[in-house]
């Protein structure tokens, strides 16, 4: 039997992520995603998942500490920066950046505090190459402010009273049991390579339309449809083509996402009149409404609409998601090498047998 | 049921080898692999395994030109190299090159295209930053050279009348079935992802000491044995310790791996003096002959020893590999994407249910 796509097999035990794709419901260790991304930080939620307990007010203190820390470039990654071409696509430039810190990091070090190390590094590698390739002076990251406060503030030069959204969104995006990167991640992880290695594999699955690059592929789409009246026709065509309608359709939610639902009421609220989110609203209700494909709208259809109202450049937004989802990726990959196994499974052989090795020159030029 | 590992999983299924476990023998598209390592070149057996047919001789003339042509990096990728730490991996290295290739490629060219464009500059990524973290001067490609001719001489300078020993040994571990860093590929792939998103993620996972690691693994282990005398002593040890013996072991062989049997006995003809080899042999001799573990040697075992024989330095042996199985890993994500299905599978979640979320004032700071 070949289990393409692995659908519903497990490949572990894991005390990280509940996904009920039935319900539409995902908790993070047992508490409800919707309670962190409304209750909780960053940090606090990144904590919880590393560490497997909410931490106290003074662990919080230290830990945040620590990530404010480790912000800054170690000098030989920075002397790179200026050097690189200015078109690389974000997820690229986090892969060159964190396989230049493979080689420079030890293998010594505690594995979750590698993990905190690099998560701690994606906004300033974000800002720095952004600024650089804007033609713009870089920001230095500054201590005193939060995770996502300070990404906002290396990017754009100010703060944003609407930070909290961002920060929201990225809590809801941090975990998602082993989906696509993170089973990259532990496949990398399964041959006990190096962390950097797992995470830029995941990067690169991350990438994928069918993954976290359906985000960037949204907001084109629905300028492409243009207007709420046009969204059947759209929809149609779209079946007609057997083209995938992006933000749309999940491998185990098979209801309504309850982070698309989420965040669709964050831009309800705070964006009612943005025209890619009347039209994203208008093409989530036909498509349920007449269940089209029984398909659902999922986290992407909504963080894309979010990430654009909050100014960020659309070939980041990818890289956005990857700055959230790197702590389940290494969550994930702590939890998977405490109790190793190498991941190498087998494919079903339906070629040819006993092929004869005919010397060139006996080759037929015409066959 | 977990299937921890996915041993015995078929993910797909798959023209391109056939790997008999049981008796030890391995086939690239119908045509053992010994017969290919004797007979056949670099570039015909890539030739073979991307296009699945044997070139004829004006096929073959035209490939090998093309190959050639690609052998120069693009400019922008030449720039960094000279602001590279100098002390990096060399599948750290790779890793970066080929992220800044991802995003200077278009998406409109056909695969096959791109493996070979990518697989044709692998050499030229690795003799240029061997030379330049060296101080040499770099040595530009030569199109009158074969593949692996090239490859040599951009490292060394000079050509080496044992070259064939380096071609037979890269035709060996061309290609191996859906192993942990083709299945690294092709996770990353059924995202939709880009080529080097794909190859990037397949040399995190070979560089895991499980997988393609051990060839750097290898040679100190063999120092540290030190003489044939002290093999068992050394063995004895490593079970008591539960240390694994690098090199040795194996997902699906589980009898001697075609490729170890064919370059012990390219060692034992052209080096049969190394030091290293004849402590592998004893080594492979005292394991097999007392049944330890059921393991026996794979092809890392000599390969790194072959390496090592032929002057390349020890960290970069992974990479020598990775130099060959390019060419499995994109013919893999060549076929799986012409019937593309998202790899996704999931966890069995055994954490806690309903857990509370505290807020901080109210957690205990002793608790
Ligand atoms: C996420 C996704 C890859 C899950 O795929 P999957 O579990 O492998 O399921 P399939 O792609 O086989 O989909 C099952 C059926 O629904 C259809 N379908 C699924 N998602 C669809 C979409 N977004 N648009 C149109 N049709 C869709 C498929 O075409 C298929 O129909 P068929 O049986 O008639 O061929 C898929 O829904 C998709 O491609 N979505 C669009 C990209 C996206 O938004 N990704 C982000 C996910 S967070
Ligand atoms: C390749 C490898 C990961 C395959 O592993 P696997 O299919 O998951 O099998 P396991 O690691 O579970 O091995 C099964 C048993 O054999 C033992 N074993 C396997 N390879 C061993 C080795 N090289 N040295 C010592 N013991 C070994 C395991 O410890 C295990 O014993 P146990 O059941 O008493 O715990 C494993 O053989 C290995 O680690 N080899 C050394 C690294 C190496 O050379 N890799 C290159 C492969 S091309």
């Amino acid at each position: 039997m070949i289990q393409k796509g692995l659908e519903g097999v497990k490949i572990c035990e894991s005390s990280i992520c509940y996904l009920d794709g039935i319900n539409g419901r995902l908790y993070y260790r047992g508490i409800p995603v919707e309670e962190l991304a409304e209750k909780s930080t960053f940090e606090e939620t990144a904590y919880f998942l590393w560490y497997g307990k909410l931490p106290t007010k003074s662990e919080l203190e230290e830990f945040k500490r620590k990530m404010a820390d480790y912000r800054e470039l170690p000098a030989e990654a920075l002397g790179i920066l200026y050097h690189l071409p200015k078109n690389l696509h974000y997820i690229d430039v986090l892969k060159i950046f964190l396989s230049i810190h493979g080689s420079m990091d030890g293998n010594d070090e505690d594995l979750r505090e590698k993990a905190i190390r690099v998560a701690s590094v994606f906004p300033t590698i974000l800002a720095y190459y952004y600024r650089y390739s804007k033609g713009k002076e870089l920001i230095r990251p500054r201590k005193d402010l939060s995770h996502v406060e300070n990404f906002y503030y290396m990017m754009f030069g100010e703060r944003n009273e609407k930070i909290r959204l961002l920060e929201s969104a990225f809590i809801l995006l941090m975990e998602q049991d082993i989906n696509a990167s993170t089973f990259a991640a532990l496949v990398i992880a399964s041959t006990l390579s190096d962390l950097y290695s797992c995470i830029v594999g995941a990067l690169g699955a991350l990438k994928g339309p069918l993954h976290g690059g359906a985000s960037e592929k949204v907001p084109p789409m629905l300028e492409e449809i243009g207007s709420e009246d046009r969204v059947e026709e759209f929809v149609q065509k779209c079946l007609k083509e057997k083209r995938k309608i992006m933000g749309f359709g999940h491998r185990v939610y098979k209801t309504y996402d309850p982070r698309a639902v989420f965040l669709k009421r964050v831009l309800q609220e705070h964006f009612p009149d943005s025209k890619l989110f009347r039209i994203a609203s208008k093409l989530e209700e036909y498509i349920v409404s007449n269940k089209i494909k029984n398909i659902y709208p999922n986290v992407d259809l909504y963080s894309s609409v979010l990430f654009e109202e909050l100014g960020f450049p659309r070939n980041m937004f990818t890289a956005l998601f990857a700055t959230a989802r790197v702590v389940g990726w290494t969550a994930h990959v702590i939890e998977y090498v405490s109790d190793n196994k190498l991941i190498r499974p087998t494919s079903e052989y339906v070629g040819p047998m006993d092929v004869e090795y005919i010397p060139i020159e006996r080759r037929d030029e015409n066959g």
